[in-house]
Formats: C-alpha cells, sequence, structure tokens
C-alpha cells in the first residue's frame, strides 16, 4: 500500500450540534470550562446480529482534533445564531480554543471490539464539547466490510465499488476507506486512491459498449506485437479470423454477435492490450459477449499480449462463470493458449453479504467480487447505536440515570484490559477503573461477564494487554499508535 | 432563510470510479473523444413502498461541473495508475478539460417525481464520462424526510439531528441539507446552518445535566430582572422557593429531587433567559426534571423572562407528555403565569415514519419533533436504485441490452411533460423521443402508461409543462431554475 498523503481534516468545526455551543456557553459563563471531563465511547449492540465490531474512524478524528481552530467567518456565524445575550468575550474564547488540552485514548484502527467497552476516550475540558470528534466514528461499514470478507473466504479478492450508492461525496470516500480496513482489497474510487493509497480497479462500463455501433469506429485498427515485429499488425482482420475459429469451436451462430460489442472491446483492447477486461453482458453473455471476448483474447495473445479477463453484471453470477471458464478452458485446450487459464473472472450484480455466503456453497469460477450497495449503505443494519457518555468531571464519576434502564451509564472513568490464554488468544476484555490495579498475568482475579446473570468467575490470564492507546496529547497525533 | 453562502465543490473530480478514466482514453485513442452523448438518470421504483420520490442532489452537482479541473497533482495520480502504456498526451488533454461542453437539464430541486422517468439528462462529449455527477444525485434522504413531514402533519415542527448517524462529515451535511428541501424545518448541524442558512436549534446533552452535581457550582447566581430594577436578584433563593411550591402544588416528595439537575438548569437559564429549553429525564421526569424545570422557568418568569419549553428524550414520549403539559396547566393556573400555556414541549427518541405516524393517532402534546437515525440512514431503504445510462451518441440512439429484461434501456434522447388537468393537477408525466413534437394544451393524445399492459390511453392536457429545464449551459449555472 502506498503511504497516504496527508489531507486536510475533512470535518471543519462547525460540523456538530448547536447545543455543543449554547453548553460550551453556560460552562464558560460559570466559570466551570477549564474544568476537566473524561468522555467514553461505546456501542451497545455488535451489528448485523454478529459476534463483534471492527473499531474505524480513527484517522478523520486525529485530523480534526490536530485542525481543531474557529475561523472568523465562524465566530461570527456563531454569534449571529446564539441568543444576542451571549456575552461577546465568549466569542474571543472560542477564536482562542484548539485542542492542545485534549487527551484521546483510543484502541487502534481495525482493532476487533466489542458491545459495552469504552472503545474510544477523550479527556477534556468541558468548554471542548464542541470537539465532538466522536461522530467521526464510523464502525459500521468498516464491520460490514469484514462480514463480507469472511464470507468470501481468503481466496476471493474483494472490490469496493459503492461509490454511487454512498450518502453524498464524502460519504463514498468514507466507506471507500474503512470497507479497505475491514478487508477489501480493491475500490474503484479513485479520489480514495489518491488519499489513502487503496490500488483501484475498473475498466468499462455498460454505456462504453453501447457506444460502439460498427467495426468502422475502431481506430487506430493496428497494434504492434510484443516482441519481434516492428510493423503493426491489422487487429481487425486477426480478430476476424479469430472469431470464426472461436464460433466453429463453440458452435455458436455468428448472426447473433453484435458488431458494436466486438467494436468496443477492440478500441479497448487496442488502447490497453495488456489490461483487456470488458464487460461482457451488455447483450448476451453466451451469443455475443463470450465470442467476442475471446476473439479479441486470442488476438492479442498472438501478438504476445496477455489478456486479464471478463466482468458480469447481471443474471446468475455462478452458472454464467462456470460457462465461462468452461470455454476459456476450452479454448486453452483447442488453440493452445495457456494464458487463458490464468483469465479471472470478475462478478458485480447486487451482491449481499447473504449472497456472498451462497457464492461458496454453489458451484462458481468468480476470482473477484465487486460490492456496492449493500456494503455502503449496511442496507442489513444501516445504523450502529454509538454511545458517547460523560463518566468524570473534576476527577468525580458522573452518571446518567434514564427511565430506559439501558440509557443508564456506568460512571467513572474506565480501563480496559484485554486477556489472553496461554495460546496467546484472546478470552476476555476486561473494563475496570482507571484506579483500579491492572491485571497481572498469572495471578487470578475476579470478574463479572456481561449477560452472565451477576454472579462472579475467576480467571486467570496468561497476559494482559491495554487495549486502548493514547493517541493523542498535547495537541499532537502520536503516530506509532495509530493502527493494529 | 438566509441566503446561502458560495461553497466550493464538494467532490474534487478524482471522486468518480476508475473506469470513467480508462474508458475516457480509450474513446481519446480512438479519436471519439469530441463526439457528443446523452446519458440519462431515472429511479427504478419509489423509494421506501411509496408513490413518489423528491428529486434533489442538483446543487452539488451544479458546484462540481462549474470548478471540474484536473490538477497537476490529480494528472500525476492518473498517470501512476494507468497502465503505463497510456499515451503521454492524453494526460495533457485532461489537464485542459473542463465542462464548458456540458449542458444539464433536469427538474429543479424538490420537485416530486416518478419511477422510470428520466429527471436529469446531461449531454457532453463522451470524453467528459468523468464528469460523474450523476453519483451527487441524493434523492433518497430528501424523499425519507418528505415521508416524515406527511406523517408529522404540518402543525408540527421537524428538528433534523442525524449528524452523528450520517456515514462520516459529510454524509451527515448532505442529509442536513436534503431533509431540509424534504420538509424539515430546524437541523442541530451548525455548518449546515452555515453553508446553506438552515435554520439552527438545540440547547442542551444529558452530559451538560450530569456534569453538575451541586447548587455551589451554579455561577454567577443571580440575574437581573428584564425590565424595572437594576439590581441582580438571587436566582437561586427565588428558584427553591419556586421548587417548593411546585412540589406542593404536585404533592411531589423533595427529597427525590436532584439538587445537580436543579443546578444544571439554573447554570444555564442564568446563561440564557430568553432561551431555557433543558432535557429533563437526565434522572427522572416525574420525580425530578419536570419540578426542577418548572421552578427555574417560574423564577424566570417572575423576573420577566419567557422559558421556552423542555425536551423528552427516553421513554414514552406521548404519555410524558401529556403528563407534562398537564403539569404545565397546572402551574399556569394556580400561580397565574400564562406563559405557562405556551411552553413547547420536543420530543427525541429513535423516531421513525413509523412512530412518526403513530404519534397523530395517540393523545399528546409534542409541539417539536427531532429525527436523526432512521431519517439520515433511511432504516427502511438504505439505497435507491438509480440508473444513469448513455441514450444517444453522434444524434444516433443506444440501448442496452440485458439478461435481466427490467435492466434494458429504452434508446434515445427523451423529453419529459408533466400534463396538467383542468383544475391544474398534474395526471401523467409524458416521456417521448426529443424529436417527438411536444403535447399541447387541449389537444388530444394517444399514450401508453406504465403498468398499464400495452393499450394505449387516449388523453387531453389542459396544460403541458416541460419537466426539466437547462440548468447548466456552456459552463455556466442557470440560477433561474435551480428550485421548485
Amino acid at each position: 500500500q502506498a503511504a497516504e498523503r496527508e489531507p486536510s481534516a475533512r470535518a471543519p468545526p462547525l460540523l456538530t450540534d448547536l447545543y455543543q455551543f449554547t453548553m460550551a456557553y453556560a460552562y464558560w459563563r460559570a466559570g466551570r470550562h477549564q474544568e476537566p471531563a473524561v468522555f467514553e465511547l461505546f456501542f451497545r449492540d455488535n451489528p448485523f446480529g454478529g459476534g463483534f465490531s471492527l473499531f474505524a474512524g480513527l484517522h478523520d478524528c486525529l485530523l480534526f482534533l490536530r485542525s481543531f481552530r474557529f475561523t472568523d467567518e465562524d465566530v461570527e456565524f456563531l454569534r449571529s445564531v446564539l441568543p444576542p445575550a451571549t456575552d461577546p468575550a465568549f466569542f474571543q474564547f472560542l477564536r482562542g480554543l484548539d485542542c492542545s488540552g485534549v487527551t484521546l485514548r483510543s484502541v487502534p484502527e481495525g482493532t476487533v471490539v466489542f458491545p459495552k467497552v469504552c472503545v474510544f476516550q477523550p479527556c477534556l475540558k468541558v468548554c471542548l464539547q464542541p470537539v465532538s470528534a466522536a461522530s467521526l466514528v464510523i464502525s459500521l461499514v468498516c464491520s460490514n466490510a469484514a462480514r463480507f470478507r469472511l464470507a468470501a473466504g481468503p481466496r476471493r479478492k474483494l472490490l469496493e465499488m459503492g461509490l454511487r450508492r454512498a450518502q453524498g461525496p464524502d460519504g463514498g470516500l468514507t466507506a471507500s476507506r474503512y470497507t479497505h480496513i475491514g478487508g477489501f482489497d480493491l475500490t474503484s474510487n479513485v479520489q480514495a486512491g489518491f488519499l489513502f493509497g487503496i490500488p483501484v480497479a475498473g475498466t468499462m462500463a455498460h454505456s462504453y459498449v453501447t457506444s460502439f455501433t460498427s467495426l468502422e469506429e475502431v481506430w487506430p485498427q493496428t497494434l504492434v506485437a510484443v516482441s519481434g515485429d516492428p510493423d503493426p499488425v491489422d487487429i481487425i482482420s486477426l480478430t476476424k479470423g479469430w472469431l470464426s475459429r472461436v464460433c466453429e469451436l463453440l458452435g455458436a451462430e455468428p448472426g447473433k454477435i453484435r458488431e458494436g460489442e466486438l467494436a468496443a472491446f477492440l478500441s479497448y483492447a487496442i488502447s490497453y492490450p495488456q489490461n483487456f477486461l470488458p464487460v461482457i453482458d451488455s447483450y448476451s453473455v453466451g451469443c455475443s459477449g463470450l465470442l467476442n471476448f475471446c476473439a479479441v483474447a486470442l488476438a492479442l495473445c498472438e501478438l504476445g499480449y496477455r489478456p486479464v479477463g471478463v466482468r458480469l453484471d447481471s443474471g446468475d453470477l455462478c452458472r454464467q462463470s462456470v460457462d465461462v471458464r468452461r470455454v476459456f478452458r476450452l479454448c486453452s485446450e483447442h488453440f493452445s493458449i495457456s494464458a487463458f487459464d490464468s483469465l479471472i473472472i470478475v462478478g458485480t450484480n447486487n451482491i449481499s453479504e447473504q449472497s456472498m455466503a451462497e457464492l461458496n456453497k454453489k458451484e462458481n469460477q468468480i476470482d473477484v467480487v465487486g460490492v456496492g450497495t449493500h456494503l455502503v449503505t449496511c442496507t442489513k443494519q444501516p445504523s450502529l447505536g454509538c454511545v458517547y457518555k460523560l463518566v468524570e468531571v473534576r476527577g468525580r464519576p458522573r452518571m446518567k440515570i434514564s427511565e430506559d434502564p439501558q440509557k443508564s451509564t456506568v460512571p467513572g472513568r474506565k480501563s480496559v484490559y484485554r486477556l489472553l490464554d496461554a495460546d496467546g488468544h484472546p478470552f476476555l476484555d476486561l473494563a475496570c477503573l482507571a484506579v483500579e490495579s491492572p491485571p497481572e498475568a498469572g495471578v487470578s482475579l475476579r470478574c463479572f461477564p456481561l449477560g452472565c446473570d451477576d454472579s462472579p468467575v475467576s480467571v486467570t490470564p496468561a497476559q494482559a494487554t491495554c487495549l486502548r492507546q493514547d493517541v493523542f496529547t498535547k495537541g499532537q497525533v502520536r503516530r506509532d499508535r495509530l493502527t493494529t
């Protein structure tokens, strides 16, 4: 993966709820604005009915904290929306505010985390409530990506292509970044490649294929072989010859083959002879697209190039991929073109986590799966109940009691330890008050696992690690602590 | 509504799928890059099983088109991801590309639109495919907002507060903008107020309430009356007196009242005596929050201020709102404080479209409803099957045929007319080829309504309007045509 560029923070300081400012003013007015406070962020339940979540969004939080500053224009706008009675000195105070007094303890980006355990803990002055970096924590789409990864198995490559279905432009960028952390190999989103170094992929849309109608539109009509003869070869004649042989081999009807599709494939192949991977279902895979692909790919092989493969975007992907693979093997054997044994088949057609899981049960020959809508919009559960609560002010624990018992909070600043067994496998995340002594390797301790009624159990960790790290202190990002 | 600021485009030109660039190169290589092409965008089905959609996203599209330009850095990045064989002259060409050759016909932002009718029609050179402004069309969240608006009825005010549940920072901004177009009155998102002039609202979170423990934390402890005596009044003593009277009136137990909550309310009221609207469920609405509110609000009234109301954020909002209103009326009558008759009750607790509709069936006293998660993530249907297809190249109609019949497209550039009856009500959207003559008022025409098998019907419009307008021509935004 390429190094990441240093983008500017994507969240301006006004991107927060108005009440953060009204509260900040009330604290300031009461002279309490420099009091230290601790907030904790946790999830109530794992998404998608699953057994884990992946923590993500830290990168954006840190950019936000580092660059947090109100401009004159920001402050003027706040003056216009806060009540007229607001003391003008408060706006002066805002103008000078930054995050040099914030300490953030967080689990690294991409950590497997569990419900009700605090994963993200900012310590700040109460006046800094507008710094609601917590709204940048995005674990849902990352966890969703991890589930697609598990469903796909380790062999298959996964391509994220959700840009056009995400919530607005930046929703798409966020999704590309966090699905990559969640286990996707590639993205179609060029800006995500530019900003984050994620490998980008993609070749052609149906519109490219349907924009051609005849071979007369192909230009140039020649291609130079990879090695040897410097004279350009008439690739159209060469391909037509291969098309006849392919039709004969497969017993196909030449009359059903779309000339526009062949022209589109040829035109693309001439531009990118080493990167030929067309979408072959614009008309009919079996009667046209596959035959046209084979003809162009065989012509490329004859000139020493290696075609890459095909994309299927509609219909029964499994069945079609098996048919396509069978034709590739036939061509490889019949024409002795071994490059046809390593062609890849990309499948993209409204893939959900469920249809991904079914791919593994049905016979298929799909090497790369592209996922869009269901991945980035998290169709199965489009939001995660993320909770961000005040737990301590001036060193004193604070609690929220609620008419909904599950909305009550556990007071006090917590430490979280991940306990490992003798094989190095984690078996328990232990939350205790920060003032309690940490668990020790080899020493038995009593704890109360959530969901196991109220009786304590004794466990002896072979090893205990601090789950969270200081990732931001004194206005600086701790670069060494950011990812797992 | 305040005038909008002129934000820079929120989508950089690289925020598109890689295949847009590989195709653009292949067109350029074939010398076809200046050929005119027409794309059309439509939805296949209305979202949420409903009967309409609202069109939205045009504003972002136009900003994008207007500022579309590749920087040197963009072009260098493209050079690094496109195959090495790509002709360097292509990158020179990209560097000079802009949207001066694009014409966009679109329905105005906020128009009610229906499935399968093209609402957005860019005419461009084929090389401009990277200009995928269509990915900025966001109708789902806008349509969702309109459904909440319909469910809420015209009386109730609606507050959008989805920032922390949206897809990343800009997902939140997008949602604030388009829910406002869809009928929401207010947003909690300050940046949306700043950029788009949407009225912002909000007062305090539970963390503010729970951060106080005793009346000693209240500072200053005095407030000056609105008119008359310039001497500051001891508001704490005044409120304590009112609290005793309220407890007596309601037969409440003073021992259950949380002093920290009272301190928080007082502290806020001293800062914002004309904007007092606390959240009253941090501990118990009936045993503490409501009593504390009444005491502080009565003290404010005594000093000539007008408290605004309360927010409920948990439990049965309908039942609680009725109880709260009853107490307000009791106070109004018993203490002769008429300001208590116009207090507002804000309800915010995971409101869905369904629970909004149920509000209208159950007795309740909620004046303002705040909606977050279900609004911005569109829980009921988190994506809209938006289709963007090539329909014409060089004046010749193009079609995509598919193994999925519903994925086939209707070829040719279409015009769309909205037909109105004699009362001025729209009754049919008519799509025909642009080359066909337009419908005329009072003249009968034959058409084939979708879903009514294949038999034609005759209709006579009293009026026919062009549904789409030229909103972008020659690199310029047509400002007069943007909204309904």
